[in-house]
């Protein structure tokens, strides 16, 4: 298949240099000898740049440090840790330690950004103590598979990199790398993977290896060739899954290099913004906390669950929600919710049981017939229903109130907001920390409604 | 079974008295032999004065003339009415002619109100011409079983008097005279009704001739003993069905005059109106307009057929509806409509299609790329979605559009508001002549809490 222009043209600007493959390749080679020089562990190069798909200029290495699989969870730690401890010394490099499932050291030589990992030498990737001990099969089985698409990888990358739905961290939820390359590998291509999602439907299943393995809930399913207990595409949100679809079947239709540069998106100012959300006429409300001392992985999907209870809770109490949002800034986070009334009725319509539902029907009406209430209990449709106040009748009130801490939040958001919050509203939700999120959230646009608008103006 | 001594005490005001029982009897049988003597029809007492269940002071006469089924249509309202006319001035009467299903005659003849109604005598109530040709068999039906019934069945139609479920009217949707009967001979008295009702279910069915007939979906069926394709209790709702029942397990529980008289309710003044609705915090709207020049029962099912419509044009719009109500006044109808919001955004958010549907999702992006939008088309679970400007921010200025006339409004209803409409809003609202209406729009409770209220305070 010939490429068209467009694609050799991104090829030229982001094809990693020969030079700087060379020099990011021995440095790694000397890194591996150390680590083998130990004699207390295997090591090899994993990721992109292992693999060659990496973009100009986005060369972080990776070093695994392949320990004995009869080592304890402490061994491992122990021994890991001082044998990366003393290669960073050796190579002069500033160093510190990281946590992810297990501690790593994280490490800068050269101005290159090195992870230095121990794990486990399973001899399958079914058999792995923890997910770190999978990276190397997945390493071994691209190299073995992407003889002739390494150009189509970096274009996968790239192309899901502009279209904003590159990244299976929490907040993207979009295609990791390894997902781009076992994409383009088993279609045969950055054209045939975009030919083949163009007509993706949710619940899609891909079975590289056909594994015919177990069943996933997933929007995608992309069985990992190295283990079919595993979708690869567990992290991608359906929303992300078809941004892809709408970004693939634009491009064909319309190939351009539009597709492969995310558009720069100023911010809005205070001003533009308060404009806009006036014009709109929602309710914007927001509430900010300090941020809680852990990883996003571990605190964005805690900022989720804590809106979606919150909205769920606004619901309930009779405001409706048109859109939540969540951002976690360095020193604080913000929930967003926009509604469609900020204040309603001091009366909100309870209902109650069937009348045929004798027992519970007679215990309704004694309670509501003693009580003060608008109208009711009255028949509806075979139902009772009471005509009753509501405790909040403002949105702000409620989110003011102890009533947040009775809906699930997640943990440390919790935590967080125990310390206090604060809630504004309207305009006066601007907060320079969080413009861009701000003004994503107004502007809110799939990726290819961007891209169009940007391009047939 | 032995009556509890609030029924002997409410029987002892509304059985007849023997003078009138043998007044309106001796009158009536003057009728039958004039008409009989014409040679022209036969003739019988239909109604309840016939079948001694009239309560007191309500005694209506009913003389139905049953006609040769050989005659046409033309002839028997041609006979039917000119013998009517013959008997009237014969009995010295101011008379009219009305019209149901055909027409009949109606005359005031000392003091009393008589119907002279045409119909054919048929030899079975399968073999009816027309709706009124039944009513004789049900009066032959219900004198051949009454016997013993008569007080339970007195009972049961002031109690569902007196509880606002009484009349087969389309404004009532309540219990027929002739429903009272049935059920109180189906189940052996006005007790043994009130034990069976507390236990009904929706889609009770009641088969007294066990004529194992069709199916019906109403939430009520009582197969009527002299046509197996009707169901004597269709024009009950649900509400009513259940307020009786609610009623029934009330009086059960403890019995009482109370269930025999109704409470007297007088109807609020402007400025208890207005308080009571700035109370509540909702936004109540009405529309008036001439009542149109036909029957109840045309004109009220379209009224109800007509606020639902404007009900889901409001919601769709998205004004969110609490209650709605309707009445027909003399020479206005009033459609009323609580809302829990009088004014929304002006943005409102429209769902697309799923981007996996590529046709539709394709022309979706397409069009609102182009159009000015709040933001969007975005992906959400899947679906497009776009956030566009909507046509009417205030409810008032949508019930004030010609936007009415695009939903379903009754036939009669649609010609009279073409010649105009009027919207209040608020307090505005309140009208003298539905003073009452008004009243019980705010007030609404079922019958049992009404009871409980006034009697337990």
């Amino acid at each position: 298949m010939t490429r068209c222009p467009c694609e050799e043209e991104v090829l030229a600007k982001i094809r990693p240099t020969p030079e700087e493959q060379a020099y990011v390749r021995a440095i790694g080679q000397r890194l591996i000898e150390a680590v083998e020089r130990s004699g207390m562990a295997k090591a090899m190069m994993v990721g992109s740049v292992a693999r060659d798909t990496f973009v100009r200029g986005d060369r972080d290495l990776d070093i695994f440090m392949l320990f004995d699989p009869a080592l304890s969870r402490e061994e491992l730690q122990e021994q890991g840790l001082s044998l990366a401890h003393r290669i960073a010394e050796e190579f002069g490099a500033t160093w510190r330690e990281k946590y992810a499932e297990h501690p790593y050291v994280n490490a800068t030589i050269d101005s290159l950004d090195i992870d230095l990992v121990p794990c486990y030498a399973v001899p399958s990737a079914t058999e792995i103590k923890s997910a770190v001990d999978r990276t190397p099969f997945h390493t071994r089985y691209i190299l073995a598979h992407i003889d002739g698409y390494t150009d189509d990888v970096l274009l996968a990358k790239q192309f899901t990199k502009a279209g904003g739905v590159y990244g299976s961290d929490h907040m993207t939820e979009g295609f990791s790398g390894y997902l781009c390359e076992v994409l383009t590998i088993y279609y045969g291509g950055f054209r045939p993977l975009l030919l083949a999602a163009a007509r993706w439907r949710p619940g899609e299943v891909i079975d590289i290896e056909e594994h015919g393995a177990k069943r996933f809930e997933d929007p995608l399913v992309v069985i990992d060739p190295v283990d079919p207990e595993r979708n690869v595409a567990a992290a991608l949100s359906t929303s992300r899954m078809f941004e892809f679809v709408e970004l693939a079947r634009g491009y064909l239709a319309e190939p351009s290099v539009a597709f492969f540069c995310r558009p720069p998106s100023p911010p809005l100012t205070r001003e533009v913004f308060s404009r806009l959300l006036a014009a709109r006429g929602t309710h914007l409300f927001s509430i900010t906390f300090a941020t809680p001392d852990y990883t996003p992985d571990t605190v964005v999907p805690q900022l989720r669950k804590s809106a979606g209870s919150i909205r769920e809770l606004l619901e309930r109490s009779g405001f409706p929600v048109n859109r939540i949002d969540v951002c976690m800034g360095e020193e604080r986070c913000m929930l967003l919710f926009e509604l469609m009334a900020g204040t309603v009725p001091a009366m909100r319509r309870h209902i109650g049981p069937p009348v045929s539902s004798k027992g519970n029907a007679g215990k309704f009406l004694e309670k509501y017939v003693r009580e003060e209430v608008f109208a009711g209990p009255y028949v509806e449709d075979g139902r009772y229903v009471v005509e009753i106040a509501r405790p909040f009748t403002r949105a702000a009130d409620l989110l003011r109130s102890n009533a947040l801490f009775d809906v699930a939040l997640g943990k440390h958001v919790r935590g967080s907001m125990q310390q206090g919050w604060t809630v504004r509203a309207g305009a006066e939700c601007w907060d320079e920390e969080f413009a861009g999120f701000l003004s994503g959230f107004l502007e809110r646009s799939s990726p290819l409604a961007r891209i169009w608008r940007t391009t047939r103006r």
